[in-house]
């Protein structure tokens, strides 16, 4: 079956973490998936954007190994990989995570 | 006295700040003004780079809150806004400063 690459942890650098986190359509991704603690579909989301624009942002945050994209049957099924950035990045997504429950 | 203009705190957006830390070397200068403790000027960092791409990532922290220029005499005095940016984002420097300081 046809998968999607993704970079190791060991890939990932610091600054490709904070460009991944720097755009709003990302972080909000990133927080939904947090909430809803299990893996999303991208219709899911529901963000009233394009769906060009949602790859491409999707794209970045598999680049920066935030996001893992797993194909099951005909669906794109998008997983947060939060232990391993944890593991490698201590409190960095954790703290972006919390700023993003309070921010209104 | 000319000063220069800063965004307060409550202008600035973790976007902003996740966009200034997504760069190597404005992630670099916001280490040494961390492990450095106090204001340094601009020549103190002697990163090898052109005087237009500093003065340009400079603009950068300075918009996304992270440092504050201050015009003492001839010289621009950088610091580091570590409080003010704890005290909105709380973890969120302080884990990206422990991140930078654990990699190789």
């Amino acid at each position: 079956m046809r998968q999607i690459k993704h970079p190791s942890i060991e890939q990932v650098e610091l600054t490709d973490l904070m460009y991944a986190l720097s755009d709003p359509t990302r972080l909000e991704i990133v927080g939904r998936l947090a909430a809803a603690g299990r893996k999303m579909t991208c219709g899911e989301f529901d963000l009233n954007r394009p769906k060009s624009s949602l790859s491409h942002h999707f794209k970045i945050l598999r680049a920066a190994g935030v996001v893992e994209t797993i194909i099951e049957g005909t669906e794109h099924m998008n997983a947060l990989r939060l232990a391993e950035i944890e593991q490698k990045f201590p409190g960095v997504l954790q703290s972006v995570l919390s700023a993003l429950r309070q921010s209104p």
